[in-house]
Parts: C-alpha cells; structure tokens; sequence
C-alpha cells in the first residue's frame, strides 16, 4: 500500500510543476536563450522539497493546497538560482547537476548568471503578484523568502562562510554555522511561510520553525554523506568532491557513523517539537522520517 | 545661481544615501566579506539617477520624499547588481566601473557573483519591509520593480538581446530593443514608480510612464555617444569598449550627429507629454534637460 508521504507528493508534486510551468515565460518567447535556461533547470528532476515543505505547512490548517502554490514555487526558484550560480567555474565548478550537463555547461557561463538571477527575480516577481492572501500577510511572507535567501544568515551569507571556510582548518562551529544558513534557512522558511500563510497561531509557527531548523540541519548532513558515500550514478553530481574540494562537511569532522547519529537526533527533535499540532502533523512527521532514512 | 535641479540632488541624493547606509549591514557583520563587496559597489560614485527619477515622481504630489527613500534605494541596489553582474569576465569581462576596479577584480569572481545576488536580494527585501505605503499598494509597486527587471521586456531580457546582437550585424530595430529593455526598463519604472506610491492619476501615471520610456532610450543613446567620444578620464570605465565589441549602439547604427538629434527629440516628447502636469513637473523637465545637454 502507498505510504501517506507518497500519495501527499503524488498528490502535491504535479501541482508544483504545473505551477512551475505557468509562472515560466515559455521558451519560445524573446529572448528565448534565457527562458530555455530557466526551464532547463527548473525541470531538471528536483525533488522539491522546498515547495513540498512549504504546502505541508499550509495543509496544516487547509486541505486544498491551491492558494499556496504560488509561494511554493517562489521557494523552487530561489533554490535553482542557488544551484545555477554555485555550478559556476567560479564558485563550485561543477559540470553536472542532477545527472545532466549545469547550466554553463549546457548555456555558457553568462546565459547561467543571467538566469539565475532571473530566476530570483521571478520569485519576487511571483510573490508579488500572488493574490491568494492579504497583501500585508504576503508582504510577511515575502520578507521572510527574502531574509532567508540574504546575507544575514541567509542562503548567500551560507555560500560566503562555504568559500570562506575552503581556506581554513575546519571547525565544529563553522560547519553547522554554515549548513544553517546555507541550507537551513530556505528550508525552514518553507515550511514557516507554509504555515504562516494556512493560520498558524505564533506557538505554532514557532514550533513549524524549530521543526524547519532540524530537519534543514539533518537535510545537509544527510547530504554530506551521500556526498561520501554515493556514486555520481545515484547523485546526480560528481561524488566526493567536497573532499576533494575540502569543504566543512560533517563526515570531514565526526565520521559517517557519529554523522548519522546526528541526523537521528536531530529527526527526534524535529518530530517531537511538531508533536503538540496533533494528528494534522502527519505528513510533516513522515517527511522527518524520510529525510532520516536516507542517511542509511 | 544654483539651479533648480542641482538643488533638488543636493537635497535628495545625500538622503538616499543616508538610507541605502541604513539599509546595507555593516562591512562589520558577518560573513564581512560580502557585505563589503555590496557596500564597495553601491557607493563607487553612482549618480543615483534611478532613485532620483523615483523620488521626483513622487514628489509631483509630495514635498517630503522620507516615505519614498527606501523604494529609491531598492532600485539603486538592482541597477548596482545588474552593473556588478555585466561586468563578469562571462559577460562584458569590464576591469573598471566609475573609475575603479570593477567588483570581480577586487574581490575574486566569487563574491562579485554573490554580492550581485545579494543587492538583488536586499533590494526586494527592502520593498517587502517597506512601511510606508499601503501593503497592496507596496506590492504593486515591488511587482512593477520585478518586471521591470526580469526578462519580458526587463533589464535581463535587454542583456539577453545585447548577448545575442553581438554575434549578429546591428539592425536598427535591435538596438532600440536592447535599449528599452536593458536600461530603459528599469529608468521608466523608476519614475513611474515613484508617481504611482505618490498617488498619480490613472492618466497621468501614463504620462509619467511615456516620459520615463523617452529619457530612458535618450539615456542610453547618450551613454552609446559618450562611450564614443569620452576617454577612460571622463568615463571613469573604458571608452571605445562598445566600438571594440562590436556592440549594438546608435552612434554604430546612425553616427553622432544623428544620434544626438535623436536625443534631442527623444527629449523633447519626454518635455511634451509632462506638460499636461503643469509646475509641479518643473524637476522632472530639468532632468530631461539636463540628460540631452550630456549628449553635447
């Protein structure tokens, strides 16, 4: 029988991408060059947990997920401009992403900033016009999307501590300081903004972000040991390169072994503080477990 | 005597200054590096043309700009973004802006990438924190700022169509495409913007509008004719470069003098179609004025 979390992204997935492909100029139009880069990387197979998080978080309160989508996809956009701009020969260089060529691969470097950039320009754009909510709610929610991709313990100050952190000995601190912000921020304000938008009241909304904290934490360990442990085959990417590349990872400072127990811990906590929300924080719970699961 | 124009920047522009400092964090803040690239960027020297056209639109219908200096600012931050961005040795590859080396030759690629990133960023994050205005009136403005910027007939859309003209021979109507997306976009909404946050009627919006579409192609025919005739002293970036790159430009198309008529006419339908608004778009006329006499 399908598990709940399958039938919840069967359910909510073609509904991202339907939105995706609304919100996207087509390729056809002028300049097309830029269109067809955006695309390429939107629809490259991202899993879409960010959008995913953030309707989880929205379906707490509401069971149609309609109103939100737009949001969603906001979150799936600022994510692919992150990916496109970090590829870049200048910053992690790396020549696939997802099993197929990066952007400056397949476009040329300057089609790959520039649609990056219009990628993050869409999602403001998207929010902006998104008239399912009050507009001092999506504003709200707009800054919240905005800080969380910025410098202040943003995605970009995340990248910044990343490059820094290639010139120096690792330290504990630095590594989660960094995956904090570099993945942690956007994950968790999706399922923050999620559930700010379905009605959360401020005790849940600080739980929901506590939750996003922990398993946007789990998330880049988990990642981290793919890293040392999976084959470009189920990667998509180029395996061991943070090694290589003498990245802060958690596996380079704890080990595989003590890095999974982090991730369990850090699933616990995540699913213990979402437990007073009741029976509706079932999918939220199913995804913690999910995350977890794939540390092994 | 001074005039009345050099009156209005030495009033304002000190002001947007003093906000984009409020608005920047600290060279200080962690992850410091970044937050100096942003600051190194914004205040190279910029005449502030886009927050100036913002804030004497709104002014048509305020004497105080306080409300609007945070949206003045947001466009600094994309037009100082999109300059970081251009000048990537992907793109343009430019060693200097406005007299001094450009972002990548002071701080690496990497950081220049991001730093261009993070003004886009803050730039929308500063519309959605924005007080001072109504919220769906806020929106409306940051969703005007977003297409103004993006890629149907925004500023990326013009970098596109430049990209692509350099490998083509210039046809006229190319070059006039170019430059209405690639500047001209961001110059109309600018001023537009401002009128529209000030509380412009229906029709004159469209005045101010039709205005900003002239001087904006009249800007940058401006900006093609000095690159032809000014030295890197007056320039402050290299002269000549458009000529070299074989770029699309109205001196390459129609030679100077042409190319200054058209200025001239541009300008004199931006003086006509704000006639209609009476005295108070005495500022507004000047700077039309003042943007031809460059030309000369």
């Amino acid at each position: 029988m399908k598990s709940e979390l399958t039938a919840f992204f069967d359910r909510v997935l073609p509904a991202v991408d339907r939105t995706l492909e609304q919100l996207l100029p087509l390729e056809s139009t002028a300049p097309s060059q830029i269109h067809q880069a955006m695309r390429y990387s939107i629809f490259a197979g991202g899993k879409r947990l960010r959008p995913a998080l953030c309707i989880a978080g929205y379906e707490l309160y509401h069971s149609d997920p309609a109103p939100v989508l737009p949001v969603a996809s906001a979150f799936e956009m600022i994510h692919t401009y992150s990916l496109i701009h970090d590829d870049l020969p200048a910053m992690d260089d790396d020549d696939f992403r997802r099993g197929i060529p990066s952007s400056h691969k397949k476009f040329g470097e300057a089609i790959a900033i520039l649609a990056g950039d219009a990628l993050l320009t869409l999602a403001f754009d998207t929010m902006s016009r998104c008239n399912s909510f009050a507009p001092d709610r999506l504003l709200q929610a707009t800054a919240k999307l905005a800080r969380a991709s910025g410098t202040l313990s943003g995605m970009i100050a995340g990248q910044v501590f990343d490059l820094e952190a290639e010139r120096r000995p690792i330290k504990d601190s630095n590594v989660e300081q960094i995956h904090r912000s570099k993945t942690g921020a956007l994950i968790t304000a999706a399922v923050t903004v999620g559930a700010y938008l379905g009605g959360a009241s401020e005790s849940q909304l600080a739980a929901v972000q506590t939750f996003g904290e922990r398993i946007g934490l789990a998330f880049q360990v988990v990642d981290d040991i793919l890293d040392e442990t999976a084959s470009i085959q189920t990667l998509g990417k180029t395996g061991g390169k943070d090694r290589n590349q003498q990245k802060a990872t958690y596996p380079a400072l704890y080990g595989l072994e003590r890095s999974r127990t982090i991730v369990a811990e850090l699933s616990d906590q995540a699913r213990a503080v979402i437990r007073p929300l009741g029976e509706r924080a079932r999918i939220l719970t199913s995804m913690a477990d999910y995350l977890e699961s794939r540390s092994h």
